[in-house]
């Protein structure tokens, strides 16, 4: 049954190439003899997205102020529309969803718990840290996917705005208490080999580990770039 | 303020009551004298709205099976649209959403914490009382409010479906464990008190408390019969 999913199927060449194309393109290049196959990588990114949404109403229940519990409120739905679209590219494969995620929950529970801030604001950066570096870790993913479910997955992780929101709540706390500013970046730092755990547990990883750490290592320096310039906006040294 | 809002509207009567119309005006002869004004009304509900997607999400985490969390993720998103749809009336009241939910969030969050079962089935099972309860009465409590404002709160409160995912979730687990429904009947039992409680700290009270009683009573009472024609629907005793 999984096997049907790896089978490639055969590009179609557009005549020109829009920038969106070159793009995906470039992705392809990097991740694309890593992807797993389309029920593994829904299964696993459905999952993730079930925690996402626990990360989020945490950090919105135990926020003080209505104004982050609405903002949180906001980016919990963005997260929900993205998890509802990836549940119905399982559900467009004929798959059965249980089947697919349940596989994945322990791994993606235990990451949730390793990751689940003490504090309201840090539960804030965690979401921020981790949803932020995994979405765009399952976009490039994608790469990896068959042209028309992988353009559908990228356009379901790119529901909605969750980077501007968290954002945003994070940086109205740190300048109302500035002594926060060490705190959280040390705390963020620490997500970070978590988060690139969770990563690297999508890979499908072959018998040459050289070669596979030569088309890993590329893509996880660009998504730990992303990772420092999410923090250098908040004025936090990654 | 408060007491702007608190103007009577005069009502235009329609040529024609069409069903509906009709059954507001029952409903208007009930609750309307102690509907509180739309402030309170608005601030209040959207406030235990943020807390019934906290009781959700905490029952979706601790639920074990994918199909459980699937149903939950989804209420949670129907709910976060009731959310968002009264967090708009109050925007288009131009009142601040932080100033008019702060005063209840005290309130609403020891509801929660009193009404927060140890077991995901009985925070499924508060969920689909405490929830089920409130909007039934909040829908009758809208009855007070300025025509168009109730007619668009009505709506608010009734986007998308809730009893009947959440009821299920509950069918399947007491099918599959037919001990749970004494055990639930009994936690459902005891959710009643401290949820009309919740529900009468929203009614304005007067000088005259048997005249208040006289138009509380005949609402609670018909509240608990939809309360009790849930708990049967389940094969529980309420």
């Amino acid at each position: 049954m999984a096997s049907w999913f790896r089978r490639r199927r055969p590009r179609v060449e557009a005549p020109t190439l829009t920038p969106r194309d070159t793009a995906a393109a470039a992705l392809r290049v990097d991740l694309a003899d890593l992807a797993p196959a389309p029920d593994l990588f829904l299964g696993h990114c459905a999952a993730l997205h079930l925690t996402f949404v626990e990360q989020l109403t945490t950090a919105m229940s135990n926020a003080p102020r209505v104004a982050d519990k609405d903002a949180l409120a906001r980016v919990t739905g963005v997260v929900l529309t993205r998890y509802l679209a990836l549940v119905a590219e399982i559900e467009r494969l004929q798959l059965d969803k249980s089947d697919i995620m349940a596989p994945h929950l322990d791994g993606v529970e235990e990451f949730e718990r390793r990751t689940q801030g003490n504090s309201w604001q840090e539960q804030v950066a965690s979401a921020h840290v981790t949803i932020g570096f995994l979405t765009d870790f399952w976009i490039r993913l994608a790469a990896g996917l068959p042209a028309e479910l992988r353009d559908r997955a990228v356009a379901a992780l790119g529901n909605g705005d969750l980077d501007g929101p968290v954002h945003r709540v994070l940086e109205r706390e740190i300048a109302a208490n500035p002594p926060l500013a060490s705190r959280l970046a040390l705390w963020c730092r620490r997500l970070v080999g978590d988060t690139m755990l969770q990563a690297r547990s999508a890979l499908v990883l072959h018998d040459d580990p050289a070669r596979d750490e030569s088309k890993i290592e590329p893509v996880f320096t660009e998504l730990v770039a992303e990772h420092t310039r999410r923090m250098d906006r908040l004025g936090l040294t990654a």
